[in-house]
């Protein structure tokens, strides 16, 4: 099965956002075991979305568009779809039904653009979307399957898991499978895992750069599934080997997950006084659903008030080491630890700048303290980039290092 | 002038990269007076290559792509491009010199790839690449501008600036500004904005929803500058008249950057008792360079227990009421401002889910409780979505609170 993936809207192709709906797409559809050979983006223009929908027919047998439902006006992908099909849009009542209670419970006001989200081609199905007022579209005809999602990336993708892969597997196996490093360079991994030479004609062996952490993506594709799963294993144990200490999760599951997992395990609480990471360590965990049993709270101490008032900082370390020093970050988590009651306390100070940075103390700087009932430290580091980058790596490194004392 | 932007790899259809190239030349085009209708991304495969190159000619004036331009037999850009023009190629002498002086250089081995590079189609010119091995290539035949560049962001995006922008500029001006609002959904936004007659023939006004806010984009297009900015203030201001109140800010300016400038401007002080938001409120607040002076604390009372050291929260109240209630939410804003001796305290508890929800307190119930000197109040709002929308939500809907306080 070959598939092209049409994203619909004015703000992609005039550049107002990023297309990462094409990226989504394309992955889960890899993993499917479609192979895509086209992406298309079209502005919310009547005529070109028609043209693009049509040549999108005749070389593709599934279609997946995302944009263009929503109750507004520019919104025209069903009418569009439905137009090159040479199918009617009709009113569906039971989800004419289902947007009134949405808005009465929800106690929005309703307009007359709304109910234009109870309409679909003729023999089309509804594909429900949870959390978002505009459901997707499923139609198959003459052998051509067409999907309609939502343009919102959130809702999209979860439309995609739960509601669309059903309507789209087929019987050629793509297998890929994903091993989560944190603390190591993808420069050094990517040359590191060359020598292991774990490529060949049905495995691709790829290295993925993210926000402070890096993927290794293991691609494989055959039609032995269960040969493809025992190499893809084996190859998993080599990648083991050498970089054991780094992973932290395999496939989907973020750090965050895999700490407030083992914190879950333990029995163990944890709480969190941050300057400079300002509340990203502590909504990054509570993000996470199960989180309340663990964290126990979060002091974003930012002012030097706070960090004497809150957690007990000495003026005098305040005054002589400054706020971003080894004693401060000590005195920090020292301070929570005692008026937390929690196994394990972490503070996190440092320099994110613009500004403020000096030889002996440069932006980037970032001390982090953990303290448990057998255990003191503080780690220095130092990170590059700017605001947002130093605050986001400073964050990634400390809940590495929470991961590291947990697994022990 | 209309474009199309054409990126060519099988890695892009495949999912192992994100499309970053279309977002930068979308946004480049428009800056520059051309419009962009069309987005097409295609594997490495000569006879879908072709097609594609031969519906854009037909469509567009001028067409960028990037990628395929490499020494390896996947690159195959610039010979489908003559061969769809028509056009042979040749051999460039300069250019094969300057490569062979470029190895020599550089101590590299040259293979016999590398030769490929210095090729061309009949009638094109080069574009220098100065930081990479593949050279662009410009051709302009029956008034249509083809131009392509090589696939890596740092080399495209640099010869973009120094190579391209000359060869495509015209004098037709596009002026976009944007008007930035919150507390007001896109569906009721748009259809009051379409009462105000705003679109014209130069004039487009579109919508745009992202997370908890929505944009208006105002795009003009024509030959006088001037007449066209006079023209897109007169819209602002009826566009302010009519939404004045939801209007946080202009371009790209956030939520929270006017927050902390608003602050900053009235050397009023915050702090901030998140328990739903779970640091979501801080974290934005807090990537904002400047925070420091006005950002007091954050207290992320995530247990009962936190809520009562930390803030006061009364037992009886959390057993009577429980924690997502008015009372909690008073108590907790309470507690926070009697402690920090802020301008501006805020509270927010909620029901994120999964799970936990009831009739009586559904998953997405929120109180958001502010207490100044002058000024006591608790919110009450409810949100639809997953987990992490809902927090989402709810800590822009705070942040928004925060905003038309100081505005009074």
């Amino acid at each position: 099965m070959v598939a092209e993936i049409i994203t619909i809207g004015t703000e992609v192709v005039m550049g107002s956002i990023l297309n990462t709906n094409s990226f989504f797409l394309s992955q889960k559809l890899i993993e499917l075991g479609i192979e895509v050979h086209f992406h298309t983006s079209v502005d919310d223009n009547e005529k070109r979305l028609e043209s693009i929908i049509k040549t999108a027919i005749s070389r593709a047998d599934l279609i997946i568009t995302t944009g263009g439902l929503g109750p507004t006006k520019d919104d025209m992908t069903k009418e569009i779809i439905a137009k090159a099909l040479g199918l009617n849009i009709e009113l569906d009542k039971t989800m004419e039904n289902n947007i009134i209670d949405m808005f009465t419970n929800g106690n929005w006001v309703m307009t007359d653009n709304n109910q234009k989200q109870a309409f679909k081609p003729t023999g089309s199905k509804f594909i429900e979307n949870t959390i978002g007022t505009a459901p997707g579209i499923y139609i198959e005809k003459d052998s051509k399957k067409i999907i309609m999602l939502p343009g919102p990336p959130v809702e999209m993708e979860l439309m995609f898991e739960k509601g669309v892969i059903n309507l789209i597997k087929d019987d050629l196996n793509i297998i890929t499978r994903s091993i989560n490093l944190v603390g190591i360079g993808e420069s050094s991994l990517e040359s590191k895992l060359n020598n292991l030479n774990l490529n060949s004609r049905n495995f691709s062996v790829l290295t993925f750069a993210k926000k402070g952490v890096v993927e290794i993506k293991i691609i494989a594709k055959g039609k032995d599934k269960n040969k493809l799963e025992e190499e893809i294993i084996n190859r998993i144990e080599i990648i083991k080997e050498e970089f054991n200490d780094y992973i932290y999760s395999y496939d989907s599951i973020s750090l965050e997950e895999v700490i407030i997992d083992l914190l879950n395990k333990k029995r163990w609480t944890l709480a969190v006084a941050e300057s400079i990471t300002g509340g990203i360590i502590s909504s990054k965990l509570t993000k996470i659903a199960g989180a309340s049993s663990v964290f126990n709270r979060g002091l974003i101490t930012y002012s030097n008030t706070s960090k004497i008032e809150e957690l007990g900082v000495k003026k005098e370390s305040l005054n002589k080491y400054g706020p971003v020093s080894k004693e401060t970050a000590y005195e920090m988590a020292k301070g929570l630890f005692l008026k937390s009651n929690v196994d394990i306390a972490l503070s996190i100070t440092g320099l994110a700048g613009p500004g403020g940075g000096t030889q002996e103390k440069p932006i980037g700087l970032v001390y982090i303290g953990i303290i448990t009932n057998k255990f003191e430290k503080v780690f220095k580091y130092n990170f590059n980039g700017n605001r947002n980058l130093i605050q986001e790596r400073a964050a990634v490194k400390a809940l590495d290092e929470i991961r590291k004392l947990i697994k022990q």
